[in-house]
C-alpha cells in the first residue's frame, strides 16, 4: 500500500516506521515545518518530504493525519480534494469529536473513505502496539492494516468522531481513578495502612466494571445524602493527616449536589440504570 | 454471652436482634433519650432499658457502643469504669480514628479489651450480614462472635482506630469511583455510547486493583503533564455535551498540581511506588 503521513511528530513517525517495516511504502511525509532531522528520516524510509498537501496525495492509498488536534479539520479540508476516490483518510489526531465528524462528512463528499482513530495509551511507552479505537466508514479496513502492524484495534461507535469521543469518556474514568489512587495511597501510606488498604479494596476485583458502575449509579440516586457524610468524614481524616485532597473535593461537590436534589425532588420509582440517568439529567436541567 | 447495647438506633437494634437470635442474652439496652418504641423493643428481647451507663454494666461480657461518632469517646469514658475486667468493649460508631484510639487506651488502662469496628456498607441494606473491619486487642474474639451471626469480619491494622481509618480510606476510593461513574455514564448516555464505553473500560477488569493503583501512581509522577491535556479535552467534551462535571474538576486540579511539581522539581530516579509516594509527599510539603 502507498501511504502518506501528514504531521511527523512522535505519532506520525511511530506509525510510519511500523507500516514501513510491515512492507508498506511510505511514499510521502508532510510537515508544515520540516527540519533537518525529518529530511534524513524521509530519506531513510525512502519517502519524499513535503511541506504541504497537494497533487502528490493522488498517488496514495492511505493518508494518516497525525497533526495537532486543533488543525485536524483544516488539514482534512486541504488534503481530501487531492486524494483519489476510494482511498482512505485516517485521522489519528486528538481533535474534538465534532471536528472529526465534520472531516468524515467532507471525506464522504469527496468520495474518500474515512476513519477517526483514537490512540488509547502512550505511544512513547507502547509504540505501534498501543491499542486503537476506530470509527467511520473506513474503520474495518484500517483495523485490518493496523492489526497487521501489531496494534490491538477495535471498531467502536457509529460515526466518525465516536472513537475520539469514547477515548475521552474513557479518560474521565481512568484519569479519575489515577487521581483517586494518588490521594488514597498517600493517605494510607501516611497511616502505615497501605498494604491493608489494598486488601480492603480487593472486593472491587470481584465484580466487572460495568456492573460496578451501574450498581453505584443506581444506589447513588437514593443514598448520596448518607454517603456524603462518609465522604466528609474521609476528607476530614485526610486533612487531619496533612493530605490536601483535590480529587476528593470534586467528589464531595458531586455528592452535595445529588444530596440536594434527592431532598428537593426524590426519584420515587425503584432505581434502574435508565431511570437513574434520566433523573440525573432532569436534576441537572433543574439546577442549571 | 451477656451483652449490653449502648445507643439504640438502626445499628444498635440490628446487632441486638442478630445477637439475640444467635442465643446471646441482651441484658441491657441504653439510650440517652429512650422513647416508647424502645421500651417495647427492650421488653421484646428481654432486656432492661437504661438511660445511662452505670453499675449494671458490671454484669455484661460485651458492650456494643452504637452511639453517634461524635460522642464515642465520652461514652467509652463513662462506661469503661463500670465494666468488669476482661470484658469486651466494641465500638461500632463512626467516630474519628483518634477518638477510637484514645478509647482503646482508656480501655487498656481499665483492664477492658477493646475493638473498634467499622461497618463497610449500609446496615439498612445488608443488615447484620454487612462486612465488618475490626482492630484492637479484642478484634479476634469479636470477629468470632460476629462471624457466628453472619457478618463477614476481618481483622485489620495494628491499633484501635485503624478499622475506622481504613473504612474512610476505602471510602475515598469507592465514593470517588461512584462520582466518576455518575459523570462518565451521564456523558456516555448523552452521546449514545454507554454500551460501548463499558467495553472500552473492560480492560480494567484484567488487572487487580492493587497493581492498577500502583501502576497509575508510578506513571502519574512522570506523565501527569501530558495526561492533564487529556483531562482538559475530556472536560471540554463533557461541558460541550451539557454535562456539568464536578468530580472531574477535582481530578483536573490534582493533575494541574502534579504537572506543576514535575515542571519545577521532577523525580529523577526511575519511579517505584515508594519513591513516587515520597516525591508526592515532598511536593506537598513544598506547596503548603
Amino acid at each position: 500500500m502507498n501511504i502518506a503521513i501528514i504531521g511527523c511528530g512522535d505519532v506520525g513517525r511511530c506509525y510510519a516506521a511500523a507500516l514501513s517495516q510491515a512492507g508498506h511504502q511510505i511514499t510521502g511525509v508532510c510537515d508544515s515545518n520540516p527540519g533537518r532531522g525529518l529530511e534524513a528520516y524521509a530519506n531513510e524510509i525512502g519517502a519524499l518530504l513535503h511541506s504541504s498537501s497537494g497533487p502528490w496525495l493522488a498517488q496514495v492509498d492511505l493518508v494518516i493525519s497525525a497533526v495537532f488536534g486543533g488543525v485536524a479539520l483544516d488539514v482534512a479540508r486541504q488534503s481530501l480534494p487531492d486524494m483519489r476516490k476510494g482511498a482512505i483518510y485516517a485521522d489519528f489526531t486528538t481533535g474534538n469529536p465534532g471536528d472529526l465528524r465534520a472531516s468524515g462528512e467532507l471525506a464522504a463528499a469527496a468520495g474518500v473513505k474515512y476513519a477517526d482513530v483514537a490512540i488509547t495509551g502512550a505511544i512513547g511507552l507502547g509504540g505501534a502496539r498501543t491499542p486503537l479505537l476506530c470509527a467511520g466508514d473506513a474503520a474495518d479496513e484500517l483495523i485490518e492494516i493496523m492489526r497487521a502492524v501489531g496494534a490491538p484495534s477495535r471498531k467502536v461507535g457509529a460515526a466518525a468522531g465516536d472513537a475520539v469521543a469514547l477515548k475521552l469518556l474513557r479518560s474521565v474514568f481512568t484519569k479519575g481513578l489515577e487521581a483517586l489512587a494518588v490521594e488514597c495511597l498517600m493517605a494510607a501510606e501516611q497511616r502505615g495502612l497501605r498494604q491493608e488498604l489494598y486488601e480492603v479494596l480487593s472486593d472491587i476485583d470481584q465484580s466487572p466494571i460495568r456492573s460496578f458502575m451501574e450498581t453505584v449509579v443506581t444506589t447513588h440516586v437514593r443514598h448520596a445524602g448518607r454517603r456524603l457524610k462518609e465522604v466528609q468524614e474521609a476528607r476530614a481524616q485526610l486533612r487531619q493527616d496533612g493530605i490536601q485532597p483535590l480529587a476528593l473535593d470534586g467528589v464531595m461537590a458531586l455528592f452535595e449536589r445529588t444530596s440536594g436534589s434527592i431532598a428537593a425532588d426524590p426519584l420515587l420509582e425503584e432505581p434502574t440504570i435508565q431511570n437513574s440517568l434520566d433523573w440525573l439529567f432532569e436534576q441537572q436541567k433543574n439546577n442549571s
